[in-house]
């Protein structure tokens, strides 16, 4: 794809280099920026480096947040004693729409994948092991993908933290609600027998 | 989504008022910027208030270009006798690609379609009529989309060109090449048998 103007080649390089964007699409939203009006493609452009000149970690947890205490963190009437490990500030958001969680939580930034050279010191596993290391900490929960990386950091985090007295658990694994059993993986199904769990009325 | 930062929150919103960008895909795209640094986010930032300040259009053909006469009507070796008419820039990159035409261009800067409040008053169809009318143009080619809206500017186009002694014509429409026939739709079959070709070897 021969583009005609440098300028639109830059900015089709600068779209098309964030993950998952081909440099067809990435034409496709450029040509619509230049649709736009001088301040709209200000306020467009603004927006990022006011992003990255702004948003702050939150001290303890690592969220991002607009101060230096998050608003989970922050609030007083979230239970302190339950710690929720997540990978990033998506799982964050996703945890908290489902409006049934009422605990703090701690973001690792990532988890070990040696395949994309992610290692152990690369996480903010030091910080988690300081906190439940307080006295008020009394659970934590391991909420990470449930894949083979996910699996590798929820041992390793697990053999930190085993010393301490303190209950560790991870979210369950099994048949989404809603899917039919045929359809359902032989992993997720076989796992999902292993734990199986008291029928309640 | 409750995003705990007002300036995430606004960079999502920019992200995602880009066509076909929702704002769970715009927040993974800003959390991949955010890990970038300042002087890579001001690069990213710039592309585009220097696109739109410095990208001109082609005084001829409504082009994109860094001049003010783009470099395929200011290049001696194109034919300037035939003019192919186009929706946008995208459909220049995509005959360029075929490398099989030599003349030049016209972008009408849309199609006329009324759904979406575009009449011919909105395109760039006077200066196409100006073009036409001077005396080194033989031919025009119609390369709109083979869809209702490219069908109704075809004829409108016809209507304002056929008084001119110039031949018009417009792409062939037929069963992709490498295509099975049992796949082809209903209408490209039975157009592709009316204009069935003298068969060469």
């Amino acid at each position: 794809m021969k583009i005609p103007s440098k300028y639109i080649e830059n900015a089709v390089n600068q779209i098309s280099s964030l993950p998952g964007i081909g440099k067809r699409t990435a034409l496709r939203l450029v040509l619509q920026l230049m649709s736009r009006s001088r301040e709209e493609i200000e306020d467009f452009s603004n927006a990022f480096t006011l992003m990255k000149d702004n948003v702050k970690k939150c001290n303890t947890c690592g969220n991002v947040s607009d101060v230096h205490v998050c608003t989970i963190c922050s609030n007083t009437s979230r239970d302190k004693s339950i710690i929720c490990v997540v990978e990033d500030i998506r799982d964050i958001l996703a945890i908290e729409a489902t409006e049934s969680y009422k605990g703090i939580y701690h973001v690792l930034g990532g988890i070990i994948s040696p395949m994309d050279g992610i290692g152990p010191n690369d996480l903010n596993i030091s910080s988690l092991v300081d906190r439940a290391q307080q006295e008020s900490v009394k659970e934590i929960i391991f909420a990470l993908s449930a894949t083979m990386e996910g699996d590798t950091t929820n041992f390793f985090l697990y053999r930190k933290l085993r010393s301490l007295n303190i209950s560790i658990s991870s979210l369950s694994r099994g048949v989404s609600v809603g899917a039919e059993l045929q359809y359902a993986d032989e992993i997720t199904l076989s796992r999902s027998l292993l734990n199986r769990q008291p029928f309640e009325v």
